[in-house]
């Protein structure tokens, strides 16, 4: 294909793609198809002999197209959202138009100075404390996701007590790596297990409240005992906005609880709320994170910037630049040497990195402050509109406090399993979760998690896409909103079609007293 | 920007690409700025309100174009190419469009077949063995990088001999991690020493030959040293195609030296040279690999293909699967559960992943075998034709055996350091680079590396981009071609500029006997 062959199939890319934004609430958001689907309609073997294009997107739109599952629909609401909006969709156009490869200043100096200054940008916009800025003795980087953000946090947090056992005590990295205990909660997410596991060391998990908050109490007792027994302490990460919940840790108490020991990186997983910072009104949940090692969040998320954009702000750039930098002669500059540039490679795990702060940059501009606050806002109102349509039925109740635009509902025990009723009424409406968790006896569970399954079962037959959790042992529906393609009318028809799977999987039964 | 606002800026942008890679060879391939030009031309703080458009992209043109490295000029001939094709790039604006997240199979069903698929298309394409295609125990995933693709290869060799020293001798991790020891050679790219650095484990870099070639005797007699001294070897990387020389480890004979111990995983990077397999007369370089664990190479490098697009083909997806997967609730599919689906997500660090193999189908298709044959070939003559002139001039010679389309050169030390120009000749002509280099006293390789620093300065001065290399003490400058911008024509202009500046560092004398 030539420029000129380009010209036509890439104009042809871009009325499918605005057709595609216009229409994509229209398609089936899940696909139906079952596993190996494709197999069947691709040849084994490499074609020996170039095909025309005009076949290959007949074949895309005939053949991959049905085995698409939507995430841009406004009917998407599993996980989390993944971001887009055309600005960057251009800005992704032209950094494939660049096609470099940023790993040093000098192989993309523009790259790697927009990079620099768009983090800036959003740690203003988060309200990050200053020495987030690259002015400081911190700053910011792009990694691909927020598990490379919190894996080179941690390789980070284990160089540096490292460092400090090798120069106070003598002692070396196996010496001490038994020892070393990187803590979560129940809540974090995989990735913090999935980090101590392929760097081989110890990872406990802290039980949350029930409120599903990982307390700053619990962070003090068991640091207390864990040094007792002759452990390390070295690493813990707190969330703003956990995977399942939403919920957010009490990062004030956490700080407090680490604060005598200087070789505990506190890192803090925002990867989804991150986002929503660029609200005033949300900021109250920062709190505390002004004195923690490391801070991410994924533009990639929930503001309207594609995948791959996680950002990762650390207070102590040589922190991550000591763990990471590995610099042969053949990436040697002299401006590195001199000490006036950055070299981004040496802040992450792999060498080659793409020009993503260019998405960044067109998007943070084209909607500015204004424009991702109505996002965040718009998200967070279609949530409230659903959670106003849930709280009406008796049947259903929220699993947990409600936070950004993520809801966790499930069906209530006593509609379930009718005999828990009474106990229930008498344990009167000023119950707490999880004191009602407590009251919950195990057959009242059993049979709320399996109607639960039923009820997702039901919901999956549909034309919506949402997914399940488990929150301190209750499964629920969790609800997650964020697309820029949802809206108040699709939320009354994603809540008619709940309602609906609702009535055949528990009548609406006058007898039942909930 | 609405879906109408996108088509008027999407279609401007088609031209803007079509007109850049018409005209790329025009611009000065690298940027003329200072560290921090571009701090000055934006302002520090985000936009409070929306910006048009037209206006960013009018900044786009003029502050972030002056500041770019152009990796697709055919006049950047430094690092290694980074892929660029139309359909490639049509591929990314469609996974752009879909805007997913295949984490799991569910997540995007189509995107994880056509990844099993085309990675096994390009199995086929460069010939590997069949145990390493998806119907058998192993199969390809596409990673982020090569450093990626090495860093979890070394976290399954890790976690093979982990699992062994567990079951057969009840030690864990811990007990044996001081004991473990990774193997490179001084030609070995820097990933392998940033994984074993990250991973906290010990890595030895052995010595080449003259050749700049792993040999299975050297890794042999290590091997036996290592054991000797109670170290457990668990992971050796021979590389296809050096980073420095590009040279072909010795594959055969270190699989070899490791036949006798099943706990040593044996990595094969040929993230440059792998591409060129696609061409049957490269083939005979592959000798050996049906018998390694891991091979990785980089379509986003030389195969047209843009980046990030690097394959890991394993010979045992368990091992690999079994060291990376962390499966919260939330990650659980029935189909998954019941072994029918790929969750490509526990093939790989990170949890999110993009919809990469579909700018892979577009460009096997489009180009076919044989267009991606012709592509290495262009590659490979043009080397050639580069060497060719540079053969003819006295004052220049090669320092490494050139493969593939890469050529490492410098300044003969006669004629920098004319006075062990007889001890040169009295070594004959049949002396092996390496004789030469013994023979080179100090004070001629000394002479030699100023000079070709001098040389390497002028060139920069010009506007062509290559960059050094050090091989065993030897400075040289290294071109690399693959751009399918460069042209005879262009290498003849490059070589005009070459010899220019050698003619000012060492001015042709007559009286100079090379």
């Amino acid at each position: 294909m030539d420029a000129n062959e380009f010209r036509k199939h890439g104009h042809a890319a871009i009325e499918a793609i605005a057709e595609y934004m216009e229409n994509v609430n229209d398609l089936p958001v899940v696909p139906k198809v079952a596993p190996n689907f494709l197999q069947e309609q691709i040849p084994a073997d490499p074609p020996k002999h170039p095909e025309s294009f005009d076949q290959i997107i007949k074949d895309f739109n005939d053949i991959i197209m049905p085995g698409i599952t939507h995430w841009q629909s406004g009917k998407f609401m599993a996980y989390y959202p993944t971001g887009f909006s055309f600005p960057s969709l251009i800005g992704e156009m032209y950094a494939s138009m660049l096609a470099g490869n940023g790993f040093l200043w000098i192989c993309n100096p523009a790259a790697t100075e927009l990079e620099t200054i768009t983090v800036d940008w959003l740690a203003k916009l988060l309200g990050l404390d200053e020495r987030f800025l690259s002015n400081s003795q911190g700053g910011g980087v792009i990694q691909t996701t927020a598990s490379d953000s919190t894996f080179v946090s941690m390789v980070a947090a284990r160089h540096r007590i490292a460092t400090y056992y090798q120069d106070h005590k003598g002692l070396n990295l196996h010496d001490i790596a038994p020892k070393l205990v990187a803590y979560a909660s129940d809540q974090s997410h995989s990735s913090i297990e999935k980090a101590a596991k392929v760097l081989g060391l110890q990872v406990k998990v802290l039980p949350t409240d029930s409120d599903y908050v990982l307390r700053g109490e619990t962070v003090a007792e068991t640091l207390e005992a864990d040094r007792h027994a002759g452990l390390l302490p070295f690493f813990i990460c707190a969330t703003i906005g956990t995977t399942s919940a939403a919920s957010v840790d009490d990062v004030p108490g956490i700080v407090k609880a680490c604060q005598s020991d200087e070789n505990i990186w506190i890192h803090v997983d925002a990867a989804y709320a991150g986002s929503a910072m660029v609200c005033p009104e949300f900021r109250h949940h920062m709190q505390g994170c002004a004195d923690v090692d490391s801070f991410t969040f994924n533009p990639h998320k929930w503001l309207l910037v594609h995948f791959d954009c996680s950002c990762l702000f650390v207070k102590n750039s040589l922190a991550l630049t000591n763990a990471l930098t590995v610099k042969p002669y053949y990436l040697r500059t002299k401006a590195q040497d001199q000490g006036l540039v950055r070299d981004y490679s040496d802040y992450q795990l792999q060498l080659g990195r793409r020009f993503r702060s260019l998405k960044l940059w067109f998007t943070l501009r084209n909607y500015g402050q204004s424009g991702l606050q109505k996002h965040i806002h718009d998200s967070v109102g279609i949530a409230q509109l659903f959670i106003r349509r849930l709280s009406n039925d008796p049947r259903l109740e929220l699993v947990a406090k409600a936070h950004f635009a993520l809801v966790c509902f499930r069906l209530k025990p006593a509609v379930c399993y009718p005999c828990t009723s009474n106990s229930q009424r008498n344990g009167g409406q000023a119950a707490s979760n999880d004191s009602r968790a407590t009251n919950e006896n195990g057959a009242a569970l059993q049979a709320t998690n399996a109607k639960m399954l039923d009820l997702l079962h039901l919901i999956q037959q549909s034309d919506i896409f949402l997914t399940k959790a488990i929150l301190h042992g209750k499964v629920c529906i969790r609800v997650s909103f964020g697309s820029f393609k949802c809206s108040p009318e699709i939320v009354e028809h994603v809540w008619s079609v709940i309602r609906g799977c609702v009535d055949q999987v528990v009548p609406l039964d006058e007898s039942i007293v909930v």
